[in-house]
Parts: C-alpha cells; sequence; structure tokens
C-alpha cells in the first residue's frame, strides 16, 4: 500500500503516523521527493481501513499495491477452483451449459424446457421463482410454487438447478436447490451475501451493472471469508452509454478475472444483449475468449414467456449453439 | 404507451395484438408509416409489463409516454408533499438540516456531537450504526450498540435521528428510530424497499451510484404500493468517469425531481464529493437550486474518525455552513 | 418520429405545429390520449433538426423511429457492402488482418514488421505517423518522414497500407496510403470527416470511447453524406468504470452494427484492452461473434516499443493468432 | 511518479530500469515489499511517456504522484489567471456574464439580443456560425456570414463577442472575434488546439462529454504550451445514464478545478440540461459554488429558434437570473 502525504507535512505528524502503521505490523519505507512523500507500507494490508487512512489530515492519497482481496485472489492460490454443483464440476476445463426459462411458469412449461435443454446440451437447469423487478407493478415470479416446481423438473430430468435467491430469510426454501444465484441487484447487499457465506451451497454471484471486477471480488470475497469457497462469478452485461443492447458485455471481464482470480468465470450472454438474436454470436464470443460455461435463456414459447421472452433462445436455436460452442472449445483447447 | 411494430408484420398478427391490448382496457390508435406501423395505447398502462410486451415476435419496440410511477408522480398529486419526522416537517418551504457522524462510536461523541450540530443549526441527527462497506474486513458498526447510543443522544438533545438500514430482520432495532435511511446500495433490495412499506415510518431514500431519477421514484413506488407515502428522496453523488471526486454529485437531480415527483428531495454532499474541503460549496450549490435539505457529515475530530473522516465537517466549519445556507434560502425565496 | 405535445397544449397551437409539419411533406397522425397527444410523423423526416422541433413550447419530447442515417442504414441498403483497399477486399466475407506497429520508428523498422506480419498472414499494414497524444509533451509520431517510411514498407512487401489522419491539410500527405484511419477522438471532428467524404479513399472511422454505435453511424454518415461510401466501422473499446483494461471492448457492437448497417465491422483487440496477453482472447472473441476483420499492433521489440508496446504481440504471438481466427472462421461459418 | 515491478523481476533487470531512469535526470528510491518492489522516481517526471514505461514487461503499472500539467498546475502557479477579453476581465473574482443566441440567424436578430442582454447585465455576447452537429443534414450556422453579423452586433452595443470555431484554417475569419471557443466535441483535436496555442486569443475551452478534469487541464497545456495562457475552462454537462436532462452538469468541477488549476472556470447551465426551465437553478448553482462565470443561451424567441430553442431563455428571464446571480455572489463573498 502506498500513501501520499500532502505538501508540507510536519516531521512531527509525520513519525507519529509511522509509529501508528509500524503499531499495526507494518514496515514502512519513506520516500521523500520534491513536492511529495510517500509512504510504501508493507506486510498485511488487507486490514487497513483505506477511508480511515485517506481520512488523516496529512494524507493527501491512499493507494492499494496489493488487492484487498486475499482467498479470491490468485496470487495467494494459483490453481484453478473447481466448483461441484451436485456432480457437475465447473472450472479448469470443466464447462457448465446452464439453461432455462427466465420464469418458471407452470409445472408443463418448466418438466418441457428441462427435457428439452437436456437433451440439447445442458447440464444444469435454471429457472427463476423470485425475479426482481423495477417496478413494483410487473410480475414477481411464483416464489415458493417456482422453486416447487423446479424441483420437480430435476426429480424428472437428473439435472442440478440454480434459481435466483432475494431474501435471506427465504434459504430454507432453497434447500434442494444446487446452486444458488446473487443477482446484479443484489451483488452488493453484504447482509445476504454474508448469511450464503454460512451454508456450503454453490454460490452464483452475478457482476452489478456498474460495478468493477475488483468489487466484484470484493464481493466474492464477502461470501468467502464465511466459509464458503464454492463461488462462480458470472458477467451479465454492465451499464454503458449504448443503448441498442440492453446492457454491455464486458467480454474482457473473462481474461482479466482469470489473472486476477482462481474462481470459474461464467457469461450470460441473455441478459448481456436482450435480443434473443445476438445470444449465438455473445456465446461464441464467450467460449472463445476462455470463459468456464455459459447460462442461456431457453423457453418453449418465447414470444409468450411472461418474461424476457424477447431474450430467450428456442430448442432448435439452443442445441445449434451447444454444438458449436463444442466445437470452438476444441480449436481454443 | 407507444409500440412500434417491425417491418412486415402481417395484418392478422397486427389484430390479435390489438385484440390483446383492448382486452386491457386499454385504447389502441393505429399509426402506419412507410416503414413502421406505431400503435399508440391510450389507458392505464402502468400495469402493462414493458418487456413482455417486447418479447413479443412482431414488437421492436416500446417506449412509455406516461410513466410507470403513480404515487410518486407529481401529475397525478401536484401538490408537494410534506414528511413529518417526529415533528421536524421536510418539503414545502420546510427546510431539513441534518448532521452527524459517518460512523457512531461511542456515547461521548455521539452525545457531543449531537449538542454541538443541534447548536450550530441542525434539526435531525444522523449516526450511521449498520455500516455497508465493499470490503469484508473493513470496520461494519457498532450495530445494535450504536442505534442505543443514538438513542442517547437523541434523549438528551431531543433530535430526531436518522440511521441506515441493511436488512429488515433488524426492523425492530430501528422502532425508537425517526426517519430510517436506505443506502446507495440498496436503492434495489426490492425484498427491503417492501418490508419498510409496510411500516409508517418516514424511509429517506438514497439514489444508487449508477441509477436514473427514474429508477429511484420506482424504488419509491416500491415503499409506497405498501402503504408508506413518507418519502424522502436523497441524491449522494454517482459514478462516472471522474475521479478527482469520490462520486459526481447530479445537482440537476434537484429540479428534475421537483418535475417527476411532489416527494422531498435533499441532497448528501458529503459523499458526492468525499472531501470535506468541498462540502460547503456543494451545500450552497444544493440550496440555491432548491433543494428541500442537506445531510451533512458532521464529527468532533475529523482526522481520527473510524469511517470517512476525509469528508466530515468539524463543528466551526458546519455552524458556517448553516449560515450562509440560511442567507442563500432568502435569496431564493 | 413520434413528437408527444405537453399536456393542455391548446387546439390552435396544435393545428399550426400540424400545418407547419404538413408543410415538410410529412403526414401527421394524431393520437388524443388522457395526458397527452402524440404526434406520428411520416415521410422523410431525416431532414427534421429534432433539437428544433423539441425547442417548440409546446412539445415535450420527440423520438425518431427511423434512424436519421440513410446511406449507412440497412433498412435501405441491405446488401453487405464489401470495401475494396487497393485489392484486398473487406467484408462479406472477406476478412481484413491488419497489423503493424503503433508507432513507424525506422525504416529497418517498418520493412521487418512488414515482412513478418505478411508471413505471418496479414492483408493490410498498419503503422503511426501522426500520433493523438493527451499529453502534449508525449511522443507525437514522426509525421510526414513516417508516412515515408510507410511507403516504402508498402513497395517492400506489397502490403497495402493504413495510417491515422490528423489534418485535413495533412490529406497530400495521404496520396499512396491506401486506406485512411479516423482516431477515436476524431470521430466527431466533422470538419475533418467532410473533407474524407470529398475523396474516395477507404476509411477506418473509429468510435469515439464514450459514442453510441448511432452516432458512429451519424459520422460515417458525414463521409457518405460527401460522396465517398468506402467506409469501414471500427471498435477499439469504449470507457466504462473498469479500469483493469485500458478501456472496455463492445463486443455486442458486432452483432449490433451487423444489424444497423451494410458497412464492414472491423474489432482492434489492442486498443481495446491494452494488453498484450489479453489480445489474442478478444481477437477470438471478436472472430467468433462475427467481425470482418482484426487490426491488430505487432512489434519487432514490443518491451522498447516508444509507444503502446504493453498491448503489441510479437511475431510469434502473432502467428498463433492468425491460425486459431481461420479455425475459428471456419467453425462460424 | 511510481512505478510497480512484477512479482519475480530479476534483480538485473531491475538495475537496467534504475539505470535507464536515473539517465533521465530522476532519482529512483526503491520499497521492496513481500510480493511486489515499488519504484518511486523523483525529479521532473513530466516528459517520462507512461505507456512507454508501462510497456516494458518487467513493470505492473506506473502511476503518477505529481500532475503532467505544468503550465496549467496550481502547484507551481498559485495566484488565480485573470483572463482579459478586450477590457471584460474574468477570475479572481472577476466574473464574467456571457449571453446570446445558440445560432446566429439574421442581423436583426443578433443586434437584439446583444442589446437587450447588455442592457439584462451580460458583459460578453455569445453567438454560433460554425455549428457542430451530429447529422450531416442539420442545420451547420451561418458560417462566415454568421461571424460578420456577430461583428455588426460588437459594433453596436461595444460588448466582446464569443464565437466556437471547428477548424483551424478559418481562424482568420476570427480576427475580430475576442474570444474563441473550442466545442466540446474538439477538446482533443490536439492539431487544433496547438494552432491556437500560437494565437494570443483568450480561448473558451469547453469540456468533453466523457472526459475527466484531468484530461481537460492536459488539453488546456496544449495551448498552454505553445505560448497562449488566456485559457478559460468551461464545464458544460457530461454525459452520464441519466437522461432527464439532456447531459449531466458536473457541479464539483467548479471546487475540484479551483484545486487543480489557477485557470478561471465558468458553468454553462444551457447545454448541461438542455431546458430552459432549469436553466436559472442551474445558474444560481453554480454561482454558489463559486463559478468564476456563466455561458447562458438567451433568444429573442426561443420557441421558433433554429437551434436549441429548447435551452434558451428569453430576455426577462435572463434579467431575473442577473439579479439573482449578483445577490447570491454577495453571499458568497
Amino acid at each position: 500500500m502506498i500513501a501520499v502525504l500532502k505538501n508540507g507535512v510536519e516531521k512531527l505528524q509525520q513519525e507519529n503516523l509511522i509509529n501508528w502503521l509500524e503499531g499495526m505490523d507494518l514496515k514502512v519505507h519513506v520516500s521523500e521527493g520534491e513536492y511529495h512523500t510517500v509512504l510504501g507500507l508493507i506486510g498485511d494490508t488487507s486490514k487497513i481501513d483505506m477511508d480511515l487512512l485517506e481520512g488523516l489530515e496529512i494524507v493527501e492519497s491512499v493507494r492499494r499495491i496489493s488487492e484487498p482481496y486475499k482467498k479470491a485472489n490468485r496470487k495467494f492460490f494459483d490453481d484453478d477452483t473447481v466448483v461441484d454443483v451436485s456432480g457437475v464440476k465447473i472450472g479448469k476445463g470443466h464447462f457448465a451449459m446452464i439453461a432455462g426459462p427466465c420464469s418458471i411458469e407452470s409445472e408443463e412449461q418448466i418438466i418441457l424446457v428441462a427435457q428439452s435443454v437436456k437433451a440439447a446440451g445442458a447440464n444444469i437447469l435454471r429457472g427463476g421463482a423470485f425475479k426482481p423487478r423495477t417496478s413494483p407493478y410487473d410480475f414477481q415470479g411464483l416464489k415458493a410454487d417456482g422453486i416447487e416446481l423446479l424441483l420437480k423438473a430435476k426429480e424428472v430430468t437428473g439435472l442440478p438447478i440454480v434459481s435466483e435467491i432475494m431474501n435471506a430469510n427465504h434459504l430454507p426454501l432453497f434447500e434442494g436447490v444446487d446452486m444458488i444465484q446473487v443477482g446484479a441487484r443484489n451483488m452488493q447487499n453484504f447482509e445476504l451475501l454474508k448469511e450464503l457465506g454460512k451454508t456450503n451451497k454453490p454460490i452464483l454471484l452475478k457482476r452489478g451493472l456498474a460495478n468493477t471486477l475488483k468489487e466484484l471480488l470484493m464481493s466474492a470475497e464477502y461470501i468467502m471469508a464465511g466459509g464458503n469457497e464454492n463461488v462462480i462469478l458470472c458477467e451479465r452485461g454492465i451499464r454503458t452509454f449504448e443503448t441498442y443492447t440492453r446492457n454491455t458485455l464486458d467480454i474482457s471481464a473473462v481474461p482479466s478475472l482469470k489473472e486476477m482470480t482462481h474462481l470459474p468465470v461464467i457469461i450470460d450472454p441473455s441478459h448481456a444483449c436482450g435480443h434473443s438474436r445476438m445470444v449465438p454470436s455473445l456465446a461464441y464470443a464467450a467460449t472463445a475468449c476462455g470463459a468456464d460455461g455459459l447460462i442461456i435463456e431457453v423457453h418453449n414459447d418465447p414470444k409468450n414467456a411472461m418474461c424476457d421472452g424477447a431474450q430467450s433462445l428456442t430448442f432448435d436455436q439452443y442445441e445449434e449453439v451447444t454444438k458449436k460452442v463444442a466445437e470452438i472449445r476444441k480449436v481454443i483447447g
């Protein structure tokens, strides 16, 4: 960690600061420049509160050299993490093909979709029961009933299931759910993350719409600090000035996160663009870029879907995607 | 609501859509252009799910003419709302001067700050007990103990108090708290908003870092739809590419929200810029712009504050601010 | 085009507006809602000045249904454009592999790079002679001398060449240059675009750092409106809140632009990420997504390059990229 | 300047780098941490090319401690600059009230506006002759004829005039213009900036829509490095996700720039919001915040203006603004 002191700081103030830092078991190197003095802090700086340090009158700015995430940091755990979702592995060469409808609508629907995506090559089933909606007047999902129907589809097909949680009080409902999704709007719902850290379920953590990769990793760290290291990161499009697509897929998140962390990284092309006709192209791009999996919306009848039909593939389209994804994976190696 | 149909839609499909819309008690006007057909939907469109409509194969795009928020909408309730916080009114000419430390640290500290800001002109005391922090390793607040100390400061000074909630399960702890704050990161924590909609406490709703004003109003609508119309909106800086300030104060949010809604609008210059030396300028700007109040961080000893000291004013600085704010209010009228 | 009138507009004002619009050879359809009246304008609205219309007292908002770009619009010219760069075709299945150094440094350097990238599979040579730099104190390129050296490399290898122009007065220097590049910072230098519209050279138009795709197409339209329809669009990363990469590659720009326009679309992965180690992944993603070409920085000695060495590939790395790109193109078909 | 070296750099490589840096007259302090070695570079680092340094294989990241702008930097020139625009001073307590139409339309119009804004309290006249428009089909201004008319208005009223330049070749036309404006889209048109640096005219430099304050100062530095130190900075709204206003006024730019530079800072509330009804509020906010002036669009007949009528004030509205601005200036002191 680097702390730049303000111009004209008195010797005594500077020494007091250095003593205080050394009292926290840090070594302090001092570089005096013409206009600034720079302190280099060496040791375990992850426990230093940057805001506190920057709050000191004599400090101009503070910058971390070491990242504040530890358990998620590739520097400390170089080997790729493999997350096991009830038998389906993700990461280190294991590829997740997660598919299903935005919203669970009925028993027939979810079972039909589950069987079809399994036949097409999916290895995990997704389905929304609790739906975060911007408007209180929009359809909010079938809730507990939706989870029940998803469990039936799991029973029929044997596919592990993933669904989004919005409230830690709902955790008992998710007992049979194999992987729990945290949506983009809850990425910094720290109370929820802490509760998920106490479980041992795989967590699919989606990046917030305007969050940096470092913030995503800090949120993963919340879960991991609680003891649950089964975290899978998901890039699903960020907010930019472009409006032609619903969001903007940050494809560089794949190689970037691969450098920053050992956790698996998957891509959600459906939410990223919001248009089913673009989903295949983005799925191929994500695969070519080295992602560990894809979560794609597939629906039996997209044009009549209760939610996000615009971004759902038909069964046939999904089958074509799984085939080409497999071929691209061979090229990339 | 306007729905633009795709080029080359068949007559029958178009008629089916129109029948379906008319079945929802809407009148449909059809404008046929050379390249597009446009449907104008007239009636109560707030219940229409835009995503659903846009999901239809024959629809190119949908745009609301009427806003999807109703209870928060100035078009339907023209008169300015006045929120009463245990006797202190906010809105329609009533100005809130909310002040206090970022974090509650001790009984002595919070009582000293409360007495000092009251003397300087504050009419509501703020203090953080539950602190949302990006890192799990940073100080997270005194929690329940912090609320206890805040209640003592209220007892001593008679100032109503406001504090941030992060988890609806903590609501019982907030019984004696006069106004509950929802932080920027929880602006779209819809589960929390719904629970707050069931209370009758004034809610101070902060805008998310990358959210639009419309989204802020949709979140207010979540609270109001539940029956609690005591909502105060707070602009506290948004994320932009500028890094010299912590966030970027969107000062235009004041005149914009005044047009869009009847709810009171206050400004938080402390979080907006993150530097105490800029807080007075931004406070004057907010006042000159027509805000209904200011929430400002004030600390007895900013350079040793446990959190966000960099953005806290001293008592003397705050007193100067309250005086000039009063003068500017006279000019603005 | 849709114009929404304000609430409570008088009949006479509305009629005057309609007469005025009809005077511009537009048909006007009127939809009267409970809160708003909406005018649908039918005909050639590309000549209507939206700002002018929105400036009228009685108009609340205006929205184009038809896009304001005509010559670049796929709706009017459905067939993919093929741009011929001195014998090398780009678009409609013809793939551009453009490579070379950020800056031309010496005759030996540019000839060595040209020969090497040609051997590795490049079909066009790039090289910067005029360099836009944020700081006036940074290296600004070899300028006219750089163009001379680039022409020598063209003579030796037979590769067509592309270089960036920053000033229309320099056009005579670009006579032997096969394709002229407009950099991101000049995307809305309309005076420069107009001058390029008077030439018949292929123009490589880069998207601005915070511009939308529609704005990119409007800039292409400036060139095309002048008579030069040889425009190739280039996505090279946009500005977002993410700082791990230099910019954020908007990979969805490929399928989006393919829908919006008939012009070829290429990707610059080097500037998009700024790190050579990520360039291959992004190049594969761009190819998998359907781009018409790649412009990649390649340098004989990246670590000692005078400019942007951090993002340049070595010859060996580039050769590996060209091979995998060819394989992915086969899969995508 | 701080350079962080990569993990595991060899001793010899590190020494070579240090020797190279010392050869550029820099002192190098070395701090060795557990995971990183940090070099502190002391001396005149403004000439170091950051990209070049970051391009070196062994360097992980580089960060400036000293700012790369020198002539615009308050650290080196603490005293506020006063720019003299043909007798009207701006900065250090001198306040600019610049007003006039977006576009010059006719002799009668510009003279009427000039006389009216002068009577209302303006001290400089603005008027657009060359108009940068996103669409090639929109009105582009009266060009040279517009400048002629503006000169007539100057003759009649004695007000100094300011107008926007888009092409350095037009400089001869601007001989009688007292201050030359560089528009937001040309803020990084470095060729234009260099030419303006060779003149001795006051330059009104507008911030780009997605540029940082540091980038704005680097563009000012381009002009100043050429010898012309008469630069006035103008914040006119930046691009954010908010769409209710045309742009988002970054009001914190005023106190921020006051810290970073000695140059005068003015605000353009008209372009910032795009709605005349909000212009007064933003003008008051800017004044309360410490701006050195305001540039405001005023039109004799806003609803029939040829350009940006939506954001123009009437004469009466402008007079009200000048009065309240004067009162707020008294409060601020």
